[in-house]
């Protein structure tokens, strides 16, 4: 399994991905799930995936080599307009390669089929932010839904659910982030750090603040440590439950 | 979908469910998922259950006719000497429903499997409580584990993990599961209100306080409302990430 957030806020775009993948539980792994193109001035474009492992990476080096190639029949990442564009071309990729891994026959009991969180910005438009399904549609993050999740996304929900906040700076967002993260890494084996991360500044066009959190971070410690006790706080500044209202 | 939670503190055992049950997500109604059998005095025994609806209720129904009948090859409810046959009774009894369903042969697209959370004291005996999986076998809740949930158990479970304390009073151990379930009614459309609690006070071999809360009772409300601004506050009490450490 896998967790990754895409958000938008008011001053950019926060991505954090985990990096475990297994097959099963007796074998697992740390792969970087978080990629980017950048030139910078005109564009950044940051995807996470969630599902088969040789699915994304197939995605990322076929994408990848149109942007060497400079085939001008097969557009490419660094050649695409707009994010919509960008969009459709990441999602076409995928559709088709796990067409051909389905076309080959599949006779393991694993799906080939992973889902993308696509984001950044292209000189001339708007931050955007997709979330790419293996069918190869797509969906776009507003105003009301300012945030996708894929991978094990159920334990992490409720705090973004709640604590989300437009007008949050870069660093309490990457806050909320890390105690999704943490809420997840507790509950579920099959997610672990260490945890990428990007923030891409709104209209920079050139990569942000990045970086790795391991579990050791201190900045990650005390967050997964101060959570506990914040919790438990909230809860004791709510009244009592009474057992008998009149 | 179903939320349940059992949950053993030090002075009795709190059960919760929701009461939705749906075929598909346009054709949703209520139904009770919480039962009681009670004999002042000598036994209480209370069984929530997730899972296809035909199923537990068919349990219900031939755990309730055998108490009735006073047979005495088949053992019931009000005649089995600890929780631990009681749960025995009841998971054999989920076993051989299924196994009969299945038998008739399934064509629909739905499964006949339920789970099942059964808990109480029977005299001479401790309080205890089960986790009965559909297969027939089960397992017992100890002081690592206090607490199970059944059905759509993620989004309600980092709360509990972080939050339980087995020295909790009944009114605190309602708060945490109100606000464990107002997280999951939040995020998933087939957990729905009412809820139906029953706590169980140790050793006291009769029902406890009991009910249904809706979601317009001022209790839930001020929880529900409560609870948003508890976590926010509870964030801002984390330090802030800082993105250049030194």
């Amino acid at each position: 399994m896998t967790y990754c957030v895409g958000m938008m806020i008011d001053g950019g775009t926060l991505f954090m991905s985990d990096t475990r993948t297994n097959a099963g539980l007796d074998n697992i792994s740390t792969f970087r799930k978080m990629r980017h193109w950048e030139a910078k001035g005109d564009r950044v474009i940051t995807l996470m995936s969630a599902g088969n492992l040789a699915t994304t990476q197939a995605v990322v080096s076929v994408l990848d080599e149109r942007t060497k190639a400079h085939d001008e029949r097969e557009p490419s990442l660094m050649g695409v307009p707009s994010m919509f564009q960008a969009a459709r071309l990441i999602a076409d990729t995928l559709r088709n390669v796990i067409a051909n891994h389905n076309d080959a026959g599949q006779t393991a009991s694993a799906s080939f089929n992973a889902t993308l969180i696509v984001g950044g910005q292209i000189k001339g438009g708007p931050q955007r932010l997709f979330l790419i399904y293996p069918e190869g549609n797509f969906i776009e993050a507003c105003d009301d839904t300012p945030f996708f999740q894929i991978g094990e996304m159920k334990y992490g929900r409720p705090i973004l659910v709640r604590a989300y906040d437009p007008a949050m700076t870069f660093e309490k967002a990457m806050r909320l982030m890390l105690v999704s993260f943490d809420s997840t890494l507790k509950a579920n084996l099959t997610v672990g750090a260490p945890f990428d991360y990007h923030f891409y500044r709104k209209d920079s066009l050139c990569l942000g603040p990045s970086g790795r959190i391991e579990l050791d971070d201190p900045r990650f410690m005390s967050i997964s440590t101060g959570w506990g006790d914040a919790l438990k706080s909230a809860l004791e500044s709510l009244p009592d439950f009474d057992a008998d209202p009149e």
